[in-house]
């Protein structure tokens, strides 16, 4: 048996794919940072979970520290290229990025982690997510140029506004099942959500876009 | 001077005064639950900052749960006080929120605590808030009965949508600088965040309360 499949047991197989053996480390340690936070995940646990030993993690990764910024990395990454597809019209957009958050939990968790025990200083891997943050402002002034969204709203507390609105439920599973009576993961919540964002976007847009309007007094149009 | 000042330190003044005894050792537990959430607290943590020994705590409250417990009901009596006192106005309330989370952001770290080590199944005095939830709901229908809020948005939908607005920069607070280049707790983001959301309600008002509209297609007035 061992002449037939010799190197399934081999100790330096990792040595022989370092990419594929990188990638399990990744997957371990996001599972890990998701389930205990930066101070709580272990990195002989995130070993175990890739089938490798801690010095080989160690040569790849440096640190926990290295680890997590790493992690950072990719997904600041996976997001960038998401960005870049967003659909123009705002109501489509918020639907994508919901879908987004919902199918990448761990990444919420993340963020999460590191708002509860990140001090008020410094934020890992800043410069990178300056300018993703500064990508979606330009996306949302650019909407505003073209007639759809409200121009008078400021375009970076309108993108926090729209992380919150796709982010908050699956954030805060315990208050959508209080709100709604259902889980983030429930296709029918899901469903509801992604109609109520169109619904809301479609309220976000310019008078100009909606059926012509006359007359005096309103609360809309302020600029 | 012992004679001056005989009680002050007699191991029986907590007897003497039960109900600062329990005021003391509420908003210790806050602070520490806060600080490390459920799991990470240490009970004689919580009775030194208190000023308490460990089993008269345990007299008082139970164990860490019945700590627990009886913060989140006295949060929640708090709230539904302030609920009371929502202003009719949704922009008004919307501010009015965030006021109150602003000033209160343990609140939202025990919520946050509550998101990450909570399971899915139970949620702590889960009718107690339930209850809240349902009145936070019924207001909202409540201002679509008065044209105050469009009707075709769904209310659970909407109260959820106005917990995120609120919440979100407090919860994610590097998410909030990195957005807007400020901290939530600067009086700037603050008066920004405030008139952005009064706008952003503005726009959620129905057609009917804005400049009369006229004409044929447009992406409001769904229902």
């Amino acid at each position: 048996m061992a002449i037939v499949t010799p190197l399934r047991a081999h100790p330096h197989n990792v040595i022989r794919d370092p990419e594929r053996t990188r990638e399990r480390i990744l997957a371990g340690a996001l599972r890990e940072f998701s389930a205990h936070g930066f101070a709580g995940a272990r990195v002989d646990r995130i070993a175990r979970r890739a089938r490798i030993n801690k010095r080989m993690l160690y040569h790849y990764f440096g640190n926990k520290e290295g680890l997590f910024k790493a992690i950072l990395s990719r997904k600041l990454g996976e997001r960038l290229a998401w960005a870049a597809e967003t659909p123009r019209d705002p109501g489509e957009s918020l639907v994508f990025w919901f879908d987004i958050t919902c199918r990448d939990p761990d990444w919420v968790r993340l963020l999460q982690w590191e708002a509860l025990e990140g001090g008020p200083g410094t934020i890992s891997r800043e410069a990178e997510r300056q300018r993703a943050f500064k990508l979606g402002v330009d996306q949302l002034r650019d909407r505003q140029a073209h007639g759809l969204l409200r121009a008078d709203l400021d375009p970076r507390q309108t993108l926090l506004a729209m992380m919150a609105l796709t982010m908050f439920p699956v954030a805060f599973p315990q208050i959508t099942r209080l709100a709604t009576g259902l889980r983030p993961k429930d296709p029918t919540f899901r469903k509801q959500r992604a109609e109520f964002l169109r619904r809301f976007a479609g309220a976000l847009q310019p008078e100009r876009a909606r059926p012509a309007a006359r007359g005096s007094a309103g609360s809309g149009g302020r600029s």
